[in-house]
């Protein structure tokens, strides 16, 4: 326990240091850094193939179930679109230095805002070794030190990839411990990662809920997280018929295991009986299981009654809640009390329902007319994403490059007091 | 203990149910609650001088310093700027509702931005009943829900106040649970309002060191807050003479007691013998005790040796340490290091060094040839000022109605699905 303690915070001493010289790097020293690395980890193929054969092979060995294989495996293709998302961060823009608002006052004095980083961002994620690639160079093209902490079932991808990216840093003459990723598997380490509020200025856990949850409790440093992803497509009764029908089946059967897929669809009571039977029809094609409220019984009768856990739980699966809602207001009731505050959508051609669901609906991200499959930073044109947000301090919905970072003020003056 | 949990849980509740209504209010609803509040006010000035006058009877009786009872007296001065206040709040722009950044993207989808309330924000501060107001006004304003909690020693004073923001109101029609006042002045009160995680969305402690990092340290709630203010003035080799010595006096003698105010006057060596007898002179008229570095000591008599401790202390008082630092990589180097990542400003004519400078200090407010007393919300024209925040997450620096608002994404198909 000492050691994982005195490790833990060796790691958060570095990075805040390297942290420091962070702002005096030009966009150019950090994408550098990044096309080296995009270049050191597509010759480092047959060495991270291998490091990842040894996790696999141990994770078979410890009757790992074939799902946490699968996120675990780095494939060529895997390592392809892993070399290509370093490329792509390098080619943002980056947020860093950004003035905005400058603006002359009675006093005299011109007050703006500087965008600038964080600091030092600890990511907790779980046996997915391309998200240590994709974790460091959002943090890095944003100006924060990182430290990483991946799944142990992925500790060997991770230590070779981990050396890959020092390699980029020395290359490009930065400090390595701009970058750092956890070579520990001891659990007390993550204890230690959550807590160190000296050195580490957020956390961004990603991966399933008990992760979450673990790291908001017990957590002293800030998070920037997203817990579940309840979201309701509501077919309003000025529906157009063809867009609701499109919208409630790609929401639904486009990802099951997406975050932003619809898991309840609310309908108007006077559209319920023309929509309901084309959409089942359209979900039997997709095998999806659909559970109902009474009235949604009655029009459907291969629905199962859905129990009032249903209206809170994420499936993740092909299974679809449905109720009949009396009105507009019934349904936003309903997002708002069982719903995640993730992503809903409304559809209809109603131009005053439309701004007012677009005002009322207390959600990370609020449509009209559209899939809630959108809600994600590349569709936002983000360009990348480091996670989707359902808190409401800081950043809210999908976390982009400069969700990573924070503003402050600045004043220029020709010698103004206060009087 | 079980009946504070449960009046202060039935208080979240309420509040979480008013916060629901607020995003259907108009801002015309908002203005005239609060201008309803302020005539209340105004006419009860009677009943709020005498119930003040029984917290500052059972103040004496108990004790009180007479800085403590200071802070607790409402005075006809007091209760007018109260007031002067309320309506000033009401003349703001309301921020929540905008819609910035609208574009349209690849897919035809349009992505923005739209400002939103928070929802419930916990305020806890000390015996100023003025601050009751203050706080109501501006957290009604923003659109959230508010449970106030003020100092023990202000409660019969903040029963009288919270009268008059209810009946405010109710007279513009609103619910009266949008504004509640914590009415026991059982400490439990504070340690359920920071952890009802269900209720409530962001806690703003106002006060003293000891209570906010109490707060910080036991909130399970997002805290926004300010620890402590170790402000530095740094004169550089290439400063204007006037414009140095007007503003390193501004920033220590215009207020002691008050967060923005110089702690610690950093100088370049080529500097410190013309200016800082100069300095020494000015100070003395003002009492100003002064700490000095053994190089500021040869040539400041006067000044006593600063120990290692003054540069981390946050005197609020006529007390300045001085450091005479051989360049301003040295002199960035000691702010990041002891300050309080609150303001510093640099006092310079070189354009290449107070770039370097605002770039690379690391506080939420950062000045070029300015005092660091401009740093407030009001002098930024933030019209009003919650408090400041020396935190990195959500809101830096002085926090206005902006700060108390979030933005959630909106998102415009015409039937858009994702490919």
């Amino acid at each position: 326990m000492d050691t994982v303690e005195d490790y833990m915070r060796q790691l958060g001493e570095e990075a805040r240091r390297a942290s420091r010289l962070l702002t005096k790097l030009d966009t150019a020293d950090k994408n550098r850094a990044l096309m080296l690395t995009a270049d050191i980890l597509d010759a480092a193929r047959e060495t991270l193939v291998s490091a990842n054969q040894r996790d696999l092979d141990a994770g078979r060995a410890k009757g790992l179930d074939a799902a946490l294989l699968d996120r675990l495996a780095l494939t060529p293709a895997r390592i392809d679109s892993m070399i290509e998302g370093v490329r792509q961060v390098a080619a943002l823009p980056d947020p860093v230095g950004e003035v905005t608002d400058l603006h002359r006052l009675n006093s005299g004095i011109e007050v703006g805002k500087m965008r600038v980083p964080l600091g030092v961002i600890g990511i907790i994620y779980e046996s997915r070794p391309n998200v240590t690639v994709e974790a460091a160079s959002l943090c890095l093209k944003s100006g924060n030190a990182s430290i990483l902490r991946g799944g142990s079932e992925a500790i060997e991808s991770n230590r070779a990839i981990a050396a890959c990216l020092k390699q980029g840093l020395v290359q490009a003459g930065l400090p390595e411990s701009l970058v750092q990723v956890v070579e520990t598997t001891d659990r007390a380490a993550v204890g230690e990662l959550i807590t160190m509020t000296e050195y580490v200025d957020v956390i961004v856990p990603r991966g399933g809920k008990s992760l979450i949850e673990r790291v908001s409790r017990e957590a002293r440093v800030p998070v920037i997280k997203h817990l579940d992803g309840i979201c309701h497509v509501y077919i309003d009764a000025m529906a157009d018929d063809d867009k609701a029908i499109a919208i409630a089946l790609n929401a639904k059967t486009h990802r099951y295991g997406t975050c932003n897929t619809m898991e309840t669809l609310l309908v108007h009571e006077t559209k319920a009986a023309t929509i309901l039977p084309q959409l089942a029809e359209a979900y039997a094609e997709h095998q999806v299981e659909l559970r109902g409220c009474p009235r949604t019984l009655s029009i459907l009768s291969q629905a199962k009654p859905a129990t009032s856990e249903d209206w809170d739980t994420e499936y993740l699966a092909p299974i679809l809640a449905i109720r009949v809602v009396a009105d507009m207001n019934e349904a936003i009731e309903h997002i708002n009390q069982h719903g995640s505050h993730h992503t809903d959508s409304i559809v209809t051609e109603n131009y005053t329902l439309a701004r007012r669901f677009l005002r009322e609906v207390d959600s990370s991200s609020v449509m009209v007319n559209a899939s809630t499959r959108f809600a994600d930073g590349f569709e936002y044109g983000l360009g990348a994403e480091i996670g989707i947000s359902t808190d409401k301090l800081h950043a809210r919905g999908p976390v982009g490059l400069e969700g990573l970072t924070s503003q402050k003020y600045i004043v220029l003056g020709d010698g103004q007091v206060r009087q």
